[in-house]
């Protein structure tokens, strides 16, 4: 008997069939044809000129506040070169994007983990810690559909988080990769628009685009941005033209509005199909439909071990990522379910086998 | 009276008219249709598997000891991340790379610098050396047409410095963005392609493509290339894939032989006018045509201050880099002129001007 299809709950990467594959291929023919200079020299460590003012218009600030990168994690690994050594207090969502946590403990940053609930980071446990004795430089937070949780910090926990960083002197970083992707209620007005010099402001193209093209951006302080593009002209002197430029056409030819229509649609069924799914499979988890993004976030009850089905769901072709990996400790008993990359009924087969796995780990009864 | 038209030795990039921008375009549309599941998607930190396994079989290596980075002075920093800590000891070319010297001394390397002769590093004094006092990690060469001075390392040289590296257990970084750009002469094979375990070899397509692909690679022993590629994933997870799928197409195609071909013959033509008009102009000046590459390296007279000429070259529109920058110390009388992206007649006026300058400055009579 051949295995089962895989199915993978795992990967935080959009499907091919949300990937505008045709309208990638005119962006880089008109960006190729109409620029070519800009899309095939070094340029500069900023990133390409034409990119650098779309961000810059989009949010309203002067494009040397900008600095695009190959990808946003590169523009946090600069961030964080140009902010945190060894001993740097750091304040971060619990539970937060795995990656995060490992550069920010590669660095040596000493972490103070703040609980995320439905609407975002427990504001009153961060300001009694605050008035504590934390006093950190940085603050990562994702505002949009986080990752792990799928949860989106309210417009009113935003304005308190502002105040408290004005007040205790620290930076935020706005890690918002998602937020473009909405498929349910009003957007959110980002930090950075309202306070330019207290945040520094991450975004990608990921997840709006395709993970291939590798461009993210940094808007930030402009002193701060000097310093990144300091390191960004030593590490590898200027992030890739091409894709930017390949970028740059999506985005104002309105390939980009096109493509995001469809990304939300599919996102928003595959979203409901992996909550019903699981009401009707697994009626013992615990989980919020999110509002928009790749993730949702699963708790069975307290005691279960989601380690103890992760191969019997292996061995039935079925991946997802354990809570503990998004937390220094805990979640053991909850799990990362991303929607992004499987069809409705990819969810309903997958959701099917991860029951029956637990089952047999006699993890559920 | 406007300023007189910008001429610049300055920067080691091609000009636009020995980029291929039709074979990019047409690559770009082969790539994207092809393989959209591979151009569009994360894919993994060691680069693009197609790209991955052209690049291997060129060298007759496994592909596992291939890494594709973001450029070749990526993949450069993420080598002196695995390799160099504060006091490795680090043997370099005098003069060299200005970044490469900057990016070993950020790093706090302690550096052996080894003249270049015509025909490559001075053997005879980085075996003194490395029979005192000297116990490097690592010996950064660039063999062909090296940048600054154009000069070449001999078959000779190149199996004397690999007997050395292996007698005193140091890893050559053999770093090679020039080879490909052979004018003149017969090419000599690389070291990397004799000894696997004793060398990393660094490429690019910057120079054979174009530089806004950002588009390099490493390739080394199997241990090392893990390092570096679970540094890259913790970096930016993987370099850009839509690049490199446009570089496998443009590689594959044919379209880089033609492309080459081309470069070649412009570069001949300009590295001859360049050598002409020196000596019509500055007959004081000495220095060797090169064969292939991008830079020619002028001496003047003992005594002379290129400086002294920088800013009356910089008023008739005319920029090149002094000397000095590419040393620790020395190089006063000494420029280095990049001829790639001029035209035979740029040439001819620039170095007029450039005459006009130092005679203007007094520097020679």
């Amino acid at each position: 008997m051949s295995p089962p299809a895989s199915i993978s709950f795992a990967r935080g990467a959009p499907s091919l069939d949300i990937v505008d594959d045709a309208g990638l291929r005119a962006a880089a023919d008109r960006a190729f044809s109409q620029d070519p200079s800009g899309a095939f020299s070094y340029g500069t460590s900023g990133g390409y000129r034409p990119l650098r003012d779309w961000i810059a218009e989009r949010h309203g600030v002067d494009s040397e506040r900008v600095t695009v990168t190959n990808g946003s994690m590169q523009a946090a690994a600069f961030l964080f070169d140009a902010l945190v050594e060894p001993g740097t207090e750091v304040v971060v969502e619990r539970p937060t994007y795995d990656r995060t946590l490992l550069s920010l403990r590669e660095r040596g940053a000493r972490l103070h983990t703040v609980a995320v609930e439905e609407d975002g980071i427990e504001i009153d446990e961060l300001e009694r810690r605050l008035d504590g004795d934390a006093s950190p430089r940085l603050a990562h937070i994702i505002p949009n559909f986080q990752n792990p949780t799928g949860c989106t910090l309210s417009a009113d926990k935003r304005t308190r988080l502002l105040e408290l960083a004005e007040r205790h002197g620290f930076l935020i970083f706005e890690d918002d990769p998602y937020v473009a992707l909405r498929f349910e209620g009003d957007p959110i007005p980002s930090m950075v628009d309202s306070a330019p010099d207290q945040v520094v402001y991450a975004s990608s193209f990921s997840k709006t685009i395709c993970p291939g093209v590798r461009v993210g951006y940094l808007i930030g302080p402009p002193d701060l941005m000097d310093e990144v593009r300091r390191r960004a002209t030593n590490t590898y002197i200027s992030p890739s033209m091409v894709s930017q430029a390949i970028v740059n056409e999506f985005c104002r030819s309105g390939a980009m509005d096109a493509s995001l229509d469809h990304a939300r649609s599919a996102l928003r069924d595959r979203a409901g199909a992996l909550a019903r799914a699981l009401s009707r499979e697994l009626p013992e988890a615990r989980f919020s439909t999110p509002h928009g993004g790749y993730f949702m976030w699963v708790e069975m009850p307290e005691g279960t071990d989601v380690a103890g089905w992760f191969d019997a769901a292996s061995e039935r072709g079925v991946s997802f990522v354990k809570g503990s990996d998004f937390l220094i400790e805990g979640g053991e008993n909850a799990m990362r379910l991303a929607y992004s990359a499987v069809t409705p009924e990819e969810i309903d087969a997958g959701i099917s086998r991860l029951a029956e796995a637990a089952h047999t780990a006699g993890a559920v009864s």
